[in-house]
């Protein structure tokens, strides 16, 4: 298995889908992807749990132990995060983490940046801010921020939210380690980011939707007696756990 | 809401749609099914276990506990099962549950039917036997299991994989109780199963793998840079609890 590091190319980004629970990570590993991340959004709603507060983490470290195994790397989403739950995931098997600043202030989250680091030198720490998610921060916000976060140690830099060229251009500009932008279907197209300089493409809660969407559908077309798509369909051997 | 029993209608089949954690099991509630049922192969594959022999127990329990308050009615396959399993799924606010008989002899399965309803007498059991799903007994042997198992006190019978609409009539007219049939597509159509006195149409693990067929594709398209679907998505409030 490659260095999950070395993944991250500048010319050749890293495409990395975010995987929910045991069998998305399953099939997307056998898809062939030499990493999938988590999306905290998705092990939430699969938990009946909120986002975005640290309700998931149980069920986040459940599932990072049982994909540990799969044939590809693996970086978690532990939302705001702290050194606790980033040593737990990397004992579990974990190639690195995001931890998101969700806009708080700079320092504790430099802090929190060069703890996990001292802590786990081996582990991938992608560091997002969420100036352009959350709409509240102007670029200027977004790189005081990011070098800060590089500065302090971190291994990557995740903005999600960020889509104009130029912006994108000025990040990986700003600092001299991966960037990480969400797949946006209205923002710049992969050859374009490739060109900008992005180094990973990640979909966060997409592909977890998309599920969802088509259950949906599917069910509805049972009902309505129309037909449901039947080629494709993963078999019982690519799903489940050999008993 | 209607009482789930009343739900099996001749001429008016009920639709259940099989969900494998709670983000499945709210949109299909969300999007007007009355009743869902939940899917142990789902179940069994989001939590990395194998499916059909019990290992999933404690996950089906949790996922039943969580999706309790929906607003439809759940009915539990708890595979093989047991007194103790309905029991602690009923408690958990199941309407009903399956029991499979998985062409074990009939005695016992006679046994644990009359006492599953001896305990819970208002909980809804529906007798499946495998006879077509293993493609191991003719529809004597199926005619001879649903009879035993509708006399020892089963609300409803299952047989997976029935798929000639003469074997359906037969069926039918073997018990005074909903028959219930696997949504194929290469079976009788939802107005031919209507017609042919079917009461229930559940859809096993159809939609959990559509979700995953989807899941990859999406990915695939993102990795590829082709277009990924865009509408229709459920959104945050749509997927997530409230915080």
């Amino acid at each position: 298995m490659n260095d999950f590091r070395s993944l991250h190319r500048a010319g050749d980004p890293l495409i990395l889908p975010n995987a929910w629970d045991v069998a998305s990570a399953r099939l997307l590993a056998g898809a062939g992807f030499p990493a999938i991340g988590t999306t905290s959004l998705g092990v939430a709603a699969v938990n009946g749990l909120p986002d975005g507060e640290g309700a998931t983490d149980a069920d986040t470290l459940r599932l990072v132990r049982r994909i540990a195994g799969l044939p590809c790397h693996v970086t978690v989403d532990i939302e705001r995060g702290s050194v606790a739950a980033a040593v737990a995931v990397a004992a579990a098997g974990a190639a690195g983490i995001n931890v998101e600043d969700a806009m708080g202030p700079v320092e504790p989250q430099v802090r929190l940046i060069r703890a996990v680091k001292r802590e786990l030198p081996g582990l991938f720490v992608n560091a997002r801010t969420d100036t352009h998610w959350q709409r509240v921060g102007d670029l200027a916000e977004t790189l005081r921020r990011v070098r800060a976060y590089a500065d302090a140690g971190a291994d990557g830099i995740f903005v999600p939210g960020l889509r104009e060229p130029g912006d994108i251009a000025a990040v990986v500009r700003a600092v001299d380690l991966p960037v990480n932008v969400l797949h946006d279907p209205c923002g710049p197209t992969l050859g374009e980011l490739t060109g900008l300089g992005v180094r990973r493409v990640s979909t966060g809660s997409l592909l977890f939707r998309v599920a969802l969407a088509a259950t949906v559908e599917a069910a509805r077309a049972v009902r309505d007696g129309t037909p449901v798509r039947t080629t494709g369909l993963p078999g019982y051997a690519e799903i489940a756990a050999a008993p």
